[in-house]
Formats: structure tokens, C-alpha cells, sequence
């Protein structure tokens, strides 16, 4: 059997659960080579000994037959219940303590009253602790995708000028990726510019590029079902001074923080460096969220970058760093690379050149 | 108050519910007018009397406060769980039996965990039964979504042809739905060429098309949070016999499906007029999915077209006409229309007749 489903025995074991149930999709890809869309509704389930099964519905039959490994596959019919089989299943195993990675409410009250004795018990960390740790394999999957997204910037770069619209700005970024060969978007495109970039979340809209706007791009693509994740922030026409010093700061915090990051910092000391330097400045209070996040199968995944994580970074993690101060109605400023860790120190995964010259 | 809030007011009374919990980020999004990025962490909490609370995580907060409505905004604080603030408030709410659409079980359980004699029950339909009856300003939104699909399969039926990889169709199709002011995408796109077209849910792959390949195209935009989904499935080179009986049928099975369509109708029985003509010509098997769903804020939901559903259709359901065979090895057909469910007839939204330009 599979290297990674003994890890997550071994993870059993130490839990003291005699069974896990996954049904995040990207889980089961990671534990089965079996990808579906995002919102299929499979579950893979691991027993202690027996060979893992996985359900699917009829739809996703063939697919999984196709390249589904360490498993049984079987298939959940039109009119059937996913949650009905999957409590068969898991009586017809004896199963006691049943831990899972990721349930709907629904789900989880379905299997409790179809069954009798289990417990079960959200553990997600089992899986997490897995998956964060990348093998070369993955991390090599993973510069392909930043490359691709560094593509994405780049022609998205080209585009931004006055009289542009927003959507014309990430038809650009998105056609570059695809052209370069990514599978699918990580996430939706943000392309948001003037008053706009001050909103972390805005996505794209219809608004028209002008003269002294900060325009926000994030991108990422997928290359292998591995994600990355890449913002620059670019000022058109001539900048004020105001807009410089905004720059420079997220850049000098994001590569202060980048300059701690390696094996065993703690995660909340990273985000610290990055933070410090923007309250000194008088900023903190527009540094909305936390520096970063863990990037893979899943854009955001464990190890998390913020002020209260309890995460301690190791050899394998790859992270987003990505410091950005908001300011209401005048603008914002978001510098993102992904990056991976290593023993002593931490690498650039994605073209972080190209923010110094886009530096005013 | 608003309509919407008051209607949902009225459907807790009835299922005797005294307060209900949303964290779909399209439901809220139908309540507030605020809508956040896809993975948002959000919870709107809507008491039988008092005023809707909506907590945002801080990153969120501008945007709410800019455009929610209906609702007081509370912020969640890095380092503070939205888990923490909900079981606060509805204990200070005295809420007893709170109904919600969607919650994650780990969520689920940590409400419960940090309150006491709150029954908490899954009852998607309450917003469900709402969210389906569009209004003429969401149908017309549906159309304008429809409309920029129809020129994505329009720019991706002009790509394909023997030699382009996969990607490259899905890079026209993408550029041209953005450049029409496409918001986002409604889903990960779908091209599947050759054997690849057997398999309903395959994404872009690396695949290189060939002479005599189906090549399925699956594709949607988004307006104003609005969905459209439409597929057509292009035969590259001349087509053989099998290829032209199966387009057909298909073809036949969702245009009868269509004219069974009206209000009032069994969602069961559309389901079955398409079944019914696929089955009689041996092909029953290779149709492993339901008619089609419901499309809105959302890309798949309710009302649901397949053999089991207890659906009855309604003036202003949007839903799918989505035939399909998919033989294993050999190829798959798939033809999709949205399409507006009127009091005595179905109307496409979606540009039906390209569909008949395809035909071999």
C-alpha cells in the first residue's frame, strides 16, 4: 500500500481512531491520484487495515475506475445517498472512532442517525500534517504553476493603463496562463483598482482604469492540481508620494519577513517581522489579514501565517507571503509571492523580481 | 425590511423555527446585496424579529460596510473564531431552534459545544424554495450571464480543429466571455476531446485534438453573481455513423425534454422524456446523470431534473436541459441549454440554435 496512506495509519494510530473519512476532493487526489471537480461529492474511506474505498457517484465512475490507486472504487447511483453507503460501510467495518478531514453538518447528522456507536471526530490536522510537507515531485508541480502565474502577471502588467477595464486587465492575466498550458484558475481572478484595491477581496468588475489608480492584481494557476498564488500592485500614471511610500513599506515587509522564514520559525514570528514594520509606519491598522498561507492542492491550506498561529514552519512547506496595507477610499497595495521552505533559509518560488520594477 | 428577509421570516414561523443561520456565501449575497469571494468565511444570523447580523472576517469589513444591507456588519478579528461570535449572539438572542442551509460539521459542533439548548436543523429548503423563483432583474441577469457563455462556445467551436491542445480552446472560450465583461467564471471549464469526452466531469487537459474526436465544451460566465452554463460538443473532421446517431439523439432527447417543460411540471417526468429516448435506443446506460439543475447565485441548484427528484417546476425556475451518452473509450455527447420555465412553456436562454450548426 500507498507510502501516504500508512502515513495516515500511523496518524490513526496515534489518534487512537480506528478509521477517516475524507471527502475534501483534493484529499482524495492526494491519497488516490483520482482529481474531480471541486464540488463533487465523493468520500474516500481509510480503515485501520482493510483497502480504503471510495465512492463516487455514477458520473465520476469511468474517471475514478480510470485513475483512482489504493483503493476500491464503487459507485453511488442516481437516487441513491452517498451518506446511506458510506454508513454501511462504516457499520459493516466496525468502525468505533471514525475521524474526517472536512464534513457538511448534513452529512455528519445523516451518518450519526444511520448508525450506531461511532464516533466521529473532526481531524483534519491528520491529513494536514501530510500534506503541507512537499516531496520534490510536488514542489517541482508547484514552480510550474508559479511560472505560469508569473506569465499571468506579466501580460496583465502590459494591459494596465488608463482607459482599461478591469475585466480586460484579467481576460489578459487568464489567457496567458491557459495559453502556457494551466490546467484550470486557481481561484477567481482579482483585478481591483482605485478606491477598489483597498477591498483584499474585491474581484473584477466593470470599473474603467484611471490616471493614479493602484491596481491590485492576484492570480494563480494550476498545473497537476498544484496551485500558486502571485499579486502585484501596480500605480498608473505618475505616483504620489503617498502611493510610494505605501509601496515600498508592503515590499521592505514582505522581504524582511522572507529573510525569517526557514525550518522551525514559528509561523506567528514571521508574521510579526512583516507586521512590526508596517505599525511603526503607522499602518497597522489597514493590515487586514494575516501575512500568509500554505499553498498546494488547495490555494489555502495549512501552515498559516498570522498573528495567533500556533504553526511552526518546516523543510517542504510552501507559503504565500503577502503583507498589504488597505486604505479606504484612497487605496491599497498587496505584494504576494509564494515561497518555499527550506533548511536554513526560504527560496522565491514565483518571479518576485518583478515587484521592484514595478517599485515607483 | 426587505421582501426577501420577510419571506424567509414567514418560512421559519412555518417550520417553527425562531432564528436562522446562513453561511453560503450566495444566500448571502441574496439577503444583503454584499457579495464576497467564493471560500469566505461569513455568517449571517437572522432572528424571527430583530435585526439580521452579518459577521465578516476583518479583511471583508470595508466591503460589507460599503454595500450590505439589511443587516448590522460585525467584524471577526484575527485570532477570533466567527464559531465564538454566532454562539454568543444566539445565545443572547435566547434563540431555541435555529434553522441553517449550510454548515461545516466541525462548526456545527463548536456552536453547540459553546451554547445550550439550541436545537440546531438543516433546513436548506427554506432559502432554497426563495432562491428559486427568480425575478424578471435576476432572469435578466441570467440572460446577459447566457449571452456572454454564447460567445465563449461561439470563440471556442472557431478554435477547434485538428492539432490545438485542449487549453488553447479553453483560453478562447475564457478570453471571449471576460472581453464581453464576464465577472468571474462560473466553474472550472470543461474541454474534453477524444476518449476524454466519455468523462463528464474532465477539465482542460494537455491533450492534443484529433481528426474524428468529440471534443465536449463546458463553459460559464457570471453577471452580477449570475450563472450560465451551456456545452456543446463539436466532431472534428468527418464524422462516422455512431457519431451522428448519438449527436442526434441527443440532440432529439433535449428539445422533447424542453417542450415538456412548464410550470407544474414533475421534475421527474422532463427527466423522463429525455431518459426514455436515450434508453429506447440502447444508450440508457452511458446517460449517467441527472436532466439538469437549477442555475442562479449558484451554478448547481435546486430544482434538480433526475429520476428521483420531488421537484415540481415554477414560473421563474432557471434550470439545465443537459442530455448526454458517454461510452466509455469510444466518446461522449453532451448538449446543454439554461433554459426559464414559464407558466405554459420553457424559453431558451442560452442560444439553443448553435447547437444545430453543430449537427453532423
Amino acid at each position: 500500500m500507498n507510502m501516504r496512506i500508512e502515513a495516515l495509519r500511523e496518524q490513526l494510530r496515534r489518534a487512537n481512531l480506528d478509521c477517516y473519512l475524507i471527502t475534501r476532493v483534493t484529499s482524495i487526489y492526494y491519497f488516490t491520484k483520482f482529481l474531480d471537480v471541486k464540488d463533487a461529492n465523493l468520500s474516500l474511506i481509510l480503515p485501520k487495515e482493510e483497502t480504503p474505498i471510495l465512492y463516487v457517484p455514477e458520473l465520476s465512475l469511468t474517471a475514478a475506475e480510470e485513475s483512482a490507486r489504493n483503493c476500491i472504487v464503487k459507485p453511488v447511483k442516481i437516487g441513491e445517498k452517498i451518506f446511506d453507503k458510506v454508513s454501511k460501510e462504516l457499520s459493516a467495518l466496525r468502525a468505533r472512532r471514525v475521524g474526517f478531514d472536512s464534513l457538511q453538518a448534513s452529512f455528519f447528522l445523516r451518518v450519526k442517525s444511520k448508525t450506531r456507536g461511532i464516533t466521529l471526530k473532526p481531524t483534519p490536522d491528520l491529513v494536514w500534517s501530510l500534506r503541507k510537507i512537499k516531496n520534490d515531485e510536488e514542489i517541482s508541480c508547484m514552480k510550474v504553476a508559479a511560472k505560469m502565474a508569473d506569465r499571468g502577471i506579466k501580460a496583465a502588467i502590459e494591459t494596465v493603463r488608463k482607459g482599461v477595464y478591469e475585466y480586460e486587465v484579467a481576460a489578459e492575466a487568464e489567457y496567458a496562463m491557459r495559453s502556457s498550458g494551466s490546467e484550470a484558475f486557481a481561484f477567481d481572478t482579482i483585478i481591483a483598482s482605485g478606491p477598489r484595491s483597498a477591498l483584499p477581496h474585491a474581484r473584477v468588475s466593470d470599473r474603467k482604469i484611471r490616471e493614479g489608480d493602484f491596481v491590485v492584481i492576484d492570480i494563480g494557476a494550476v498545473y497537476n492540481g498544484y496551485h500558486s498564488d502571485v499579486t502585484r500592485t501596480v500605480i498608473v500614471g505618475k505616483p504620489n508620494w503617498k502611493q510610494i511610500k505605501i509601496y515600498k513599506l508592503v515590499l521592505q515587509a514582505q522581504e524582511k519577513a522572507f529573510r525569517s522564514i526557514r525550518s522551525g520559525a514559528k509561523a506567528r514570528y514571521v508574521d510579526s517581522i512583516a507586521r512590526k514594520i508596517i505599525m511603526e509606519s503607522g499602518y497597522g491598522e489597514h493590515f487586514v489579514h494575516g501575512l500568509g498561507h500554505g499553498i498546494g492542492l488547495d490555494v489555502h491550506e495549512p501552515p498559516t501565517l498570522n498573528p495567533v498561529s500556533m504553526d511552526v514552519l518546516a523543510k517542504g512547506n510552501i507559503v504565500t507571503d503577502e503583507p498589504a496595507i488597505y486604505i479606504p477610499s484612497f487605496g491599497g497595495v498587496r505584494i504576494e509571492d509564494t515561497v518555499e521552505v527550506l533548511k536554513d533559509k526560504a527560496e522565491w518560488i514565483s518571479n518576485h523580481e518583478s515587484s521592484y520594477k514595478l517599485l515607483p
